[in-house]
């Protein structure tokens, strides 16, 4: 089960899903586990279910060598297990720790939650993030020099673009992108010509023609082309989605880039189908590629997290003490 | 019940509703009747609840004076109770008739359906509408000189822009200001900070809130903002409806008046709170107030059209005989 070198146990907590890593002293992941017990699936509302899915994910860890446990994500909203209130952009990672809250669990764990980050700067609306600062983190631990000056693109249910300078995060933008996507194919009209189960094989020609439509504006009445080109047969259901993707995706890149400053480097956060097409999405609209390659940064944050806040050495040398 | 001089029942039959208008030879419009069963709504799917729908809304007119039946709105389309063929812009109104199907009832009587419209011009995405062409020969009849070259405005659950050039329509956009909306407050994260039930006076504050940010662009960007005005006590809960709509309906007029060409008379069409709140949204982002009062032009279009197929007298004296 647990091997003596655990050094950390640290989750990444959403709204819809759980990873959990087993850590050891220099940061590699031993183990990493994942269920749905996210903030608003918990097995039981409340208190109990936080304790039950956190009992569930990574109980025989700690059972076997108690370590300390770090935690980021919605975990840390006001919906979450504890809430710890937001950090103010401008704001280095490494602020993160001083910002944290530390719960003890019934079985006598401690958890260490990270801040989101809010970026309210006079003039302009509030922005929050809740995890991704983690993954800022995690992209500044594995490329320090890239990183602390660059555009941070991190896609999701609710995109974040984050603009770096001199390894902080000096302003942020959520795109809600992901959303949008999901209520319109499931609830709105655009939906009613599409297939009820997504195509086995995504579509880059409907998608390409979709990000190629963005670049004309006019979202709301763009979007009405996912009809329109469906009901004469100028695009075959199937391609449906891929276009309203194309759409959506290309809108949020055009508008991030003219809203923040993009003549910087760009990094791509994430793995798997939907970063591929943001990557797609950015060298068509901006003729731009990642700097570094895309993946995922949380395990290396939330470590650099517990290392900042004290709770694992900073050094492979006494780490391994 | 029916008075002597009926000369033409005209019904508005749309995705939602249904509204019926018993009108004299002069149209004149003697009695309004609604109820919901749009196309969507009918008793029972099919014939059989379009035949149902029909005899109740107006039975009663047609059995006491048995006059000629007009229709148009989503009754013409594939869902409805016959499909009628859109007609292809640069198209003048009074070509509708030419395009009309007419189908005979189980009771005999004779409904005579309008055409769409399709603008599907070279180099753009088809779009259509169903029941505003008719909105649009109402407008035509009431204000002939300012509306033959008319931008018209009319706001829905698809809005529909209109330009109009020579009396024809040369031009047209939808966008889906309306159902997004909808489906946002009901099914998205933005609806979770809102009060279930509609506030009984709509927030102008709140709405001029939305236009103004709209002014910024990046609407999936802009949309976020519901939510953190919210979560941060900016806004309270009661006014986030009010500021979404402003935030949608502002981003709808700028970019309706960017992409058609605004340098005419402006025409709104339609009555009651949403064109109040277009009217507010004119205004404030483009400094012009509609060149004409607003109103409901679907009877004077319907009897419009019921001329032009030659089901009443074009003249009063004619048909008065």
């Amino acid at each position: 089960m647990n091997s003596p070198d655990t050094a950390l146990v640290a989750l990444d907590w959403g709204t819809s899903s759980l990873r959990a890593y087993r850590m050891g002293p220099d940061g590699t992941v031993l183990e990493t586990r994942a269920d749905g017990c996210g903030i608003q699936h918990l097995p039981v509302p409340g208190e109990d279910g936080f304790e039950a899915a956190f009992e569930a994910i990574c109980g025989d860890w700690l059972a076997a060598t108690p370590v300390p446990v770090v935690a980021s994500g919605m975990v840390g909203s006001a919906q979450g297990w504890r809430e710890v209130p937001y950090l103010s952009c401008p704001a280095g990672t490494e602020g993160l720790a001083a910002a944290a809250v530390t719960l003890r669990t019934r079985g006598g764990h401690c958890v260490t939650i990270a801040p989101g980050l809010i970026a309210d700067g006079a003039g302009q609306d509030p922005d929050v993030m809740r995890g991704e600062e983690i993954q800022i983190a995690g992209m500044l631990a594995a490329h320090p020099g890239l990183a602390a000056d660059a555009l941070m693109v991190m896609p999701g249910t609710h995109s974040k673009w984050a603009q770096m300078q001199a390894g902080q995060v000096v302003r942020f933008a959520t795109y809600m992108t992901g959303e949008i996507f999901a209520v319109l194919r499931a609830h709105s009209i655009l939906g009613r010509l599409m297939p009820a189960e997504a195509a086995p094989t995504p579509d880059d020609a409907a998608f390409r023609r979709g990000l190629e439509r963005a670049r004309e504006g006019g979202l709301t009445h763009a979007l009405f082309s996912v009809r329109t080109l469906g009901l004469t047969g100028a695009l075959p259901p199937g391609d449906l989605p891929d276009y309203l993707s194309g759409l959506l995706i290309g809108r949020e890149v055009l508008d991030a880039a003219a809203a923040l400053d993009a003549d910087r480097p760009l990094l791509l956060v994430g793995e798997g189908a939907l970063t591929r097409r943001y990557a797609l999405a950015l060298e068509t609209l901006l003729g731009r590629r990642p700097d570094a390659p895309p993946g995922n940064p949380a395990p290396a944050g939330l470590f650099r997290f517990a290392q900042d806040a004290g709770l694992v050495s900073r050094t492979k040398e006494t780490s391994h003490v």
